[in-house]
């Protein structure tokens, strides 16, 4: 197995209310997106990232699933400086994220902040002057 | 905002276990991993991938996290043909996942299965003929 995560694929509970969070509020780019499709694929550096209403999800794989309010996941944008870290997180923010913690000196070292998506997803913005994957 | 996902972050509840899991059973390799390491960041072609103790997590966010029995989140891993789903498949599977769906052709045009990790997160082992993420 190739170390590689192709899609990141979120359930999520309002398609539309996601769509335009991530389209129009934080600026990526869907990939042959029709309007009226229930599925969106955003084109990514990395590996790339969509939305999936959860309910067809859960059909996909045979299995229920749910939003969970406590999410044990964490997407990661890295930047690279503390300024930045905090010009992205205001874009967040002014897309409709939810605060979730005000971008900070972390104890490993770096800078980084947290806000939630409309599901509750949560996204680190951070500044690592350790590793830069930005 | 640059359309970028640096790292994917599970929150897992037994580490050593996970750990295992990726790096020996999957082949993904850590970096600047020690042993003792509470974190584990894995080198990925794409976006990276980490693991880190759920309760830690929930400290660095200041919110509490859980891992849900329904996930509603998946990881796909593409590969470039059927065969090479059964392969992938195989080895997770070896690796100790669970099967949550045997691979088989897809509503969507291509073939996929899914398996869980350790904690249940869902991994997708696909064959999209239409879009190219290998």
């Amino acid at each position: 197995m190739k170390p590689k995560i192709s899609i990141i694929t979120l359930g999520v509970t309002n398609f539309p209310r996601s769509f335009d969070f991530y389209s129009k509020g934080l600026g990526f780019i869907p990939h042959n997106y029709k309007t009226g499709d229930v599925y969106a694929l955003f084109e990514m550096d990395g590996s790339w990232f969509s939305i999936f209403p959860i309910d067809m999800m859960s059909e996909d794989a045979g299995i229920k699933r749910t939003v969970s309010p406590s999410p044990s996941f964490t997407l990661a944008h890295n930047v690279s400086s503390e300024a930045m870290v905090d010009e992205v997180f205001g874009q967040g923010l002014k897309a409709g994220a939810k605060l979730i913690k005000t971008p900070q000196k972390a104890a490993w070292g770096g800078y980084s902040g947290y806000f939630a998506d409309p599901d509750g997803y949560l996204w680190e913005v951070a500044y690592n002057p350790f590793t830069d994957l930005t």
